[in-house]
């Protein structure tokens, strides 16, 4: 088992990763504070990993609640289904919420555990690739609205987190790769080694050969640790993460949520940021290349819809929703270099149209 | 105007108290961060004073949404007309919130601006003499739950509070003795002095002589700053301000949010505690004669709802599923004499229900 911790004063927490380790009782008995534990899950994750899961916290009183499965569930309405449980079972301030499932269930159980009585702690056992090496660490939690991804949310830290690797033997093909585009992610804003070792190991990655994906688990949390240590309410560093996502949230929103999952709308949204960037001579056509082919390998989408399917004005329109937004200029995560990324608002208008005519 | 401070290290803001401040630019400017404001009121409210709060921000871009007034409002549904005006209207997070109104508009527009983006900047107007001498001092928001209230919120400090006393001239009656039980709560939990300044002041609060009013709003809102200062989330010494509430929040969510005002749960919750600490051995009956008296002056309830109404049973259930609850002791404000409480799950079981019994 590897140990990593978020460093944020009185607030930071250990990441736990390794093979095995969701039924592990002694591993999270210091971080549940009363007596009280709902596990949140969805019906894809539960006949898997529940009963599991559940033997971790048979010390305490557990509770579940079993939420339906996909983005497009990650809104209030089902966030009440979780405060419906908590209130109707009487749960009380000393009460720990464990997020068992991918981002949606991690953000939907993060964001009910900071709101819930003002807030109660929660664990995180991220169990899909994508929540591993990104959403289950950072403290970001919140729902979609119709309008906008996670535009209704809350700061808030958990108390662990916990990744059991046995736990992507069971995960579909398309959502690995969705995964893997926030693991490429990681190499192209800050580390360039990274992005490097991926190009020379993302077979193995695909074929889910245990100690790769532990490297680039440990690897991806311990950017997304340092970072988050820097900024942890994205006052400016943080921002970098968003490297394709004011893209893909465009597309993810444009075609409907659950149509792409969330990696997908990261991995064609890079590669628009990336042609973007290559537009204002930041990168060159064998970057691109370089990029792309990294993306294609991982199989990962690299073009967003077409414009029948969404059309450039609509694209700009959801863009300018995002949260990325300030005083009416679409700020965009850009790339100077392969491993180095910078935060602009500061580009003629007309190469990010260029870029939502061409990169189709 | 007098200027109060809630000390929170770099949280800090100032509370403005005095006559006709609604309509004054310059003094809400400092607070204001962008420039997008979004002013979020009820029916009620709006036609009085929407127009001339929208002055104070015309160098602004300034919008506003009315949600429908009452406690049966305070839920998910009604906040999120809230955020579909943020959203439609494409605010970003240098946005500035202003709730203008009474506990219930402070308790959403602050939740609203703590989820929002993950938490934008708001100023708290309030309009009622209850949310000018508690809700809208100490940064606790949030909505209901069909079964229990606040069960839902965050803490989340405004940028600053601005208390136009001459909002009060339009307030009902019913309204202005609801307050009153906030301000005589100050007194019986800490402020003995300020308790007898009650008791022979009471009537000119009545009647709205300003300079009564001002005194009390002052010193309340000083004794509020106080406690919130020291305690800020409520892990021990500020939980002193939910006399009465335990009780008061039951009878609310008995009676059907709305039936019953906050203030006059926390009149008749406030006796039944008083009733109890006398059957303690704290409090004399010439103490609970004096208390009885002064809520009876200013026309509050000092009777919880009839047996028939709401039994025993039903008032234990909703006590057991209010916020003040701890493994299962239902942990209850009780006074040790006038101007001095504290917080206890030890007292004898039947006398919680004696009280529920014979204090009818």
């Amino acid at each position: 088992m590897k140990t990593l911790t978020v460093e944020l004063g009185d607030r930071s927490y250990p990441i736990f990763i390794g093979q095995g380790l969701m039924g592990d009782a002694e591993l999270v008995k210091p971080y549940v504070k009363g007596q009280q534990v709902l596990i949140v899950t969805n019906t894809t994750v539960a006949p898997l990993y529940l009963e599991k899961c559940k033997q971790a916290f048979a010390d305490f009183n557990v509770q579940s609640v079993v939420l339906p499965d996909g983005e497009e569930y990650k809104n209030l309405e089902t966030l009440n289904l979780v405060f419906d449980e908590l209130i109707g079972k009487r749960f009380d301030r000393s009460c720990t919420l464990i997020a068992l499932g991918g981002g949606v269930i991690g953000d939907m159980t993060g964001f009910a555990a900071a709101a819930f009585q003002r807030g109660v702690n929660f664990i995180q056992m991220p169990t899909t690739l994508l929540s591993q090496v990104d959403s289950s660490v950072g403290g970001k939690t919140g729902v979609n609205h119709p309008l906008g991804k996670n535009m209704i949310g809350a700061f808030h830290q958990p108390e662990c987190v916990v990744i059991d690797t046995e736990t992507l033997n069971t995960l579909e093909d398309r959502q690995l790769s969705a995964g893997l585009a926030e693991v490429i992610k990681y190499g192209l804003i800050q580390d360039p080694e990274f992005f490097e070792w991926l190009e020379a190991n993302i077979e193995k990655l695909l074929a889910r050969e245990p100690e790769a994906l532990a490297y680039a688990i440990e690897r991806s949390c311990q950017d997304k640790a340092d970072i988050v240590a820097k900024d942890e309410k994205e006052a400016g560093l943080r921002a970098l993460f968003n490297l394709g996502h004011t893209f893909g949230h465009a597309i993810e929103a444009g075609m409907g949520y659950g149509k792409w999952l969330h990696g997908e709308g990261v991995s064609a949204g890079s590669m628009q940021a990336v042609y973007m960037s290559k537009l204002l001579g930041n990168l060159t056509q064998a970057d691109e290349t370089r990029i792309q082919a990294l993306f294609e390998r991982a199989k990962l989408p690299i073009l967003p819809p077409s414009v029948a399917e969404m059309s450039n004005d609509k694209f700009l329109g959801l863009m300018a929703g995002d949260k990325k937004v300030q005083a009416g200029t679409i700020r965009l995560v850009l790339l100077k270099s392969i491993g180095q990324a910078y935060v602009t608002g500061d580009y003629p208008q007309e190469l990010l149209e260029k870029t939502l005519t061409d990169w189709r």
